[in-house]
């Protein structure tokens, strides 16, 4: 029986943030980076008043559709596909738009993840999985297997999961293998 | 710890048979009901020739927009909820043209169940729960708790789950109360 890994889609496989970050800076003149969030989710260095506006970019229909593809993830998740159950589990309950825009980024980026094993959830703890691979450390509470964080700039504190900061770290991590 | 509860959209909470029974009648001037289908899927008692017609009835995007409600599944899963943790696990990733839909269904049907108990899947192995309420046996096979077969005229001659016939009967079950 082959192990089972949940893998989270954005921060993990989808750049989000680099997106969100964009969208923002752009819309406002500002220059936000991924340097100025260790610790702090993008709103936690936002006015409060500017709230509201940073959930909006994630209900525009096309914000999930152009979203980069984190290095190496395709290879490494096709790769552990040979020797492991991979399931992508995204929490798209939460934007409700976003679930069409998510499928098709899916299927054009990772093909080879048949639509089986794609869920669309809200808490984590209903999947059932040996490990879930996920930048939120709330759902790896959740989760019921072996949570691993994966390395974002707000969850740079904590400590109480295995991290990742990569994909070469996730091959390395379950294939044991050097790169390449 | 409440025990959890996981229950499937089509043929559990969603009549898609009577719509798929109405819509595929008026389009073929046939008179085709549930009595007709008894061990059988649609599928089963259509000519060949009309099968790819048969799926493109899901696909549309009204069809899961205006299903009836199962009788009486809304007070008893309300009354479920007291005493368990409910879940709303769909297999809809093999129509991706019904995410919004169902999603919207559900918010107006089921306003008590929050967004962050639905689950969109595909493999329903994927599902972490006690108990499964499903009218597909492929579905429950797979699942690792405790399959409870929710009748419809296809699985009329599926023995080996426990079995109920309407709603009223998962509250037997689940609460031993009589109705009401």
């Amino acid at each position: 029986m082959r192990k089972r890994i949940c893998v989270d889609m954005d921060e993990v496989v989808a750049d989000a943030l680099a997106e969100h970050l964009a969208r923002y800076n752009r819309d406002h003149g500002e220059n936000i980076t991924r340097a100025d969030l260790k610790g702090k989710w993008l709103r936690d260095v936002v006015s409060p008043d500017r709230h509201a506006l940073l959930e909006n970019y994630f209900r525009a229909e096309d914000f999930f559709e152009d979203l980069a593809v984190m290095p190496e993830s395709q290879r490494v998740l096709e790769h552990l596909q040979q020797h492991y159950e991979i399931f992508i589990a995204t929490a798209a309950m939460e934007v409700p738009t976003s679930f069409s825009s998510k499928y098709r980024w899916l299927a054009r980026h990772f093909p080879f993840i048949p639509a089986s094993h794609i869920v669309f959830c809200g808490d984590k703890s209903i999947l059932r999985a040996d490990y879930l691979i996920d930048d939120n450390p709330r759902q790896l509470r959740r989760f019921h297997g072996e949570g691993i964080l994966y390395s974002s700039p707000h969850n740079a504190l904590v400590t109480e999961f295995r991290r990742v900061d990569n994909w070469p770290e996730v091959e390395q991590l379950f294939l044991g293998a050097p790169r390449g």
